[in-house]
């Protein structure tokens, strides 16, 4: 691999490395340096932050162009960006992008996200991260009005930088460039998915349970949120941090620590 | 299912349902009232939030006793808390248990952590969740000193309750009882898994790489830390929060919103 003087970009999602919502990010990628993709070999949407463990990991090179390397693997999101940090790439990169994933990733969606938890990871090691996704789940997705607005992201933030520890959940509502009015800095959402199981009967008289649900946001009607943003057809930017401490907790729970003696 | 005026307590885990660790949180949490179990049917460490969309989920029952059912299922341990919600309980538990982990979920391992997901998960619902791990990855832990904490704890928790949409990561040092010096109420370390792959070849000459690595603690120094906590032989809670918002930073990248305009 060349190494030169463009920022070293690496690309990854969740939803397969041969996904459209990926190519799209590749495409507006290429407009900033040099980029290696390393995604998995199939679609591993739910997968958050999992890591694999108790199965070897393998690489396969797809193809390799000028300033364009593609690998998949068949790890997770969290494996590929793992993976190419300590396997495959010749430095720290410059900037990790996930995405364009095929669904949303607002309000409680960020933790079952693998496109997230790629982009945490690379937050993790103090790389600059950004998630992408669109609220349309189809496989042929219009991602025009998504690339104006992450090519426009992706040059902010590699004039001025973010944060160390600090990555962006970028969601962008369905439509044509013009149907979108900006960008909303935000809040996540409170929210849930409720579940409804779809209950089914084998033919060997076994049940078995594919999961369903929908979204139910808990505050629909605050507009510092990422929903009321996206609602209102503005992307949202949600700045992240990989930190679940409770402070007001640890405040008041410290009646705990003075009720135990153990001799 | 029998319903009555005592406490309903889901147990799950990330080792597997017949991890010692389970059973040992199984046998504390009897005393307190009627257990459902629900856990993976071989051991799913790693999994953090993973969700299973792409294939269907089964349910085996493995022994109904008086106040306690144990089921595993093919799921994750997130996919463990929504089954028992949705399909086997008979209404909300008054508490869900996840652990005893064979291995620390303490600072940065929080996000990759099953154990930690299915709590998490519990915590959406609103219903008061508390993780357990014991720092020791043997299969054959001594968990005599874990049931002492883990016992003191769920008592507190049933009688005090949690904040709505907290929950709690308790680590346990290794060591007998006397060893242990109480518990302390903190906040997650700085931290973070340093990685090396192990690179083998297989017969065929391809290449395969295992997941290996250590964890680094960032601030060592800090004592109001988990990792503080651990290493002082006390007993770490963090009380756990899911909302990934750096609020910081929603003010100070507002600036993100005023530099596009699509026409």
């Amino acid at each position: 691999m060349k190494t030169n003087n463009k920022p070293l970009i690496l690309v990854t999602n969740d939803d397969g490395f041969d996904a459209k919502g990926i190519e799209s990010l590749i495409e507006v990628s290429r407009e900033f340096g040099e980029i290696v993709v390393i995604a998995p070999d199939v679609s591993r949407s739910g997968m958050s932050h999992a890591i694999t463990i108790k199965e070897p990991l393998r690489i396969t090179n797809i193809s390799e162009n000028d300033n364009l390397t593609i690998y998949s693997t068949n790890g997770t999101p969290v494996d590929c960006v793992k993976l190419a940090i300590n396997q495959i790439l010749p430095k720290l990169p410059d900037l990790i992008l996930s995405g364009i994933n095929h669904g949303s990733n607002a309000s409680i969606s960020v933790i079952y996200s693998g496109t997230m938890g790629a982009v945490m990871e690379g937050c993790i090691y103090g790389i600059p991260s950004i998630g992408f996704s669109i609220l349309d789940y189809s496989k042929n997705a219009d991602f025009t009005a998504s690339k104006i607005y992450a090519r426009h992201i992706i040059r902010n933030v590699l004039k001025n930088g973010i944060n160390k520890g600090t990555c962006l959940n970028v969601n962008i509502p369905k439509g044509l460039p013009h149907e979108l009015k900006g960008i909303k800095v935000c809040r996540q959402t409170k929210g849930m998915w409720k579940e409804e199981f779809d209950k089914r009967t084998d033919p060997h008289k076994c049940d078995y349970f594919w999961l369903t649900g929908y979204f139910e946001n808990l505050e629909p009607e605050n507009d510092d949120t990422d929903e009321w943003a996206l609602a209102n057809k503005y992307v949202s930017i949600v700045p992240t941090i990989i930190d679940f401490t409770d402070y007001v907790a640890v405040k008041s729970l410290k009646n705990l620590e003075n009720e135990i003696l153990v001799k």
